[in-house]
């Protein structure tokens, strides 16, 4: 079976989730923690090398403040879980706004950096624009490319995995996107299963890879 | 009914449709022909502003020969049938490559600029890397960014609709597809029909629009 060494996650559907379970729509976040965690399990256990969450973004910071509050805390607590699990963990996403909880700061230098852990990538107060907005290419060349975006620590993207039952990518890292594949799923977050992360590498294995030729 | 601003169409399967049917391989890129005025005019009837054509990638270019002429000679041909359609034309590649058709090069600067005509924009030799090759940005502000880029006259997707059956954008404008809706249709290209075009905004027309938020 052919596996991805490299899959993002789109951990859509907290707030729907929320509400499809009389809670209020900020309290679905903390329910996200615990599929997180299975996730990074389930890659260790099929071999992917690399794991890319999409915490939350600068788009996301729109929402209401208590909205805010609860996805921001969920992504402090999830970094804390994550790093005893045999990651080389970094948090990738704009520092300079007060919206970057300051409990991550000190995984903005990716960890156990010469081990074989699997890689992991947190993107908190990510976006695509502050990714992109101090680049100074002067080729095609795309490592060139690679080297000026803010994120160039994340490599190129094999697969990405979607809950929530949207079709799209949200401003997730368009430099190493360009080429993955794209599974998406009707479950809510909160609901995931190893199943549901089965179907996914089937699915996966099931597509030719041609890097766009 | 919500109605896209923006459809890109990747006009996918022009290879196994043509070995499905008996053909070679590269016999099957003047079967798409069709389907791409179909394509506009459907886009011209529901209101749609705009509207792109993966027509063929630097990518694409990887392959045989005789593929790659065919594909090439089909761009050539679909431009000279779409200028004709009440448009306002651009076709946008890298036209330092001598993979770029001359034919192509008077449409390099947009026709019809300053009328009602629906904004057609033909990929042609495009590039990811190509597009993202000479940008320096100095903020975060989105439409610096924009501007630095090779297709800046090309403006946000709404919709991606991809004929073939993979969900994947394969090097699409990476810029403009950041929070694009994904419609893909196991249909091959050259069997587009009206209905697949009506399924797709009817998918669209079931989507939130949030713009990342």
């Amino acid at each position: 079976m052919r596996i991805p060494k490299h899959i993002a996650v789109i951990p859509d559907g907290n707030r729907r989730w929320a509400e499809n379970t009389g809670l209020k729509k900020h309290q679905g976040y903390t329910h996200g923690l615990d599929p997180g965690l299975l996730f990074l399990k389930l890659c260790q256990r099929y071999g992917v090398k690399e794991l890319t969450y999409y915490g939350f973004t600068t788009d996301n910071c729109k929402r209401p403040k208590v909205q805010v509050n609860a996805f921001s805390e969920a992504c402090v607590q999830a970094v804390k879980i994550i790093e005893n699990e045999g990651v080389s963990l970094l948090v990738v996403g704009n520092t300079e706004s007060e919206l970057f909880p300051k409990e991550l700061l000190p995984y903005t230098t990716r960890t156990n950096q010469d081990t074989d852990f699997i890689r992991v990538n947190m993107l908190v107060n990510y976006g695509w624009e502050w990714d992109l907005g101090h680049m100074h290419t002067s080729s095609n060349n795309r490592k060139n490319i690679y080297s000026q975006i803010k994120s160039h620590d994340i490599s190129r993207i094999d697969l990405v995995v979607r809950l929530g039952g949207r079709n799209r990518l949200s401003g997730l890292l368009p430099i190493q996107s360009v080429y993955a594949d794209f599974f998406s799923s009707n479950i809510m977050w909160p609901d995931f299963k190893e199943e549901n992360f089965v179907s996914a590498l089937n699915w996966y294995n099931s597509q030719d890879v041609t890097l766009g030729g």
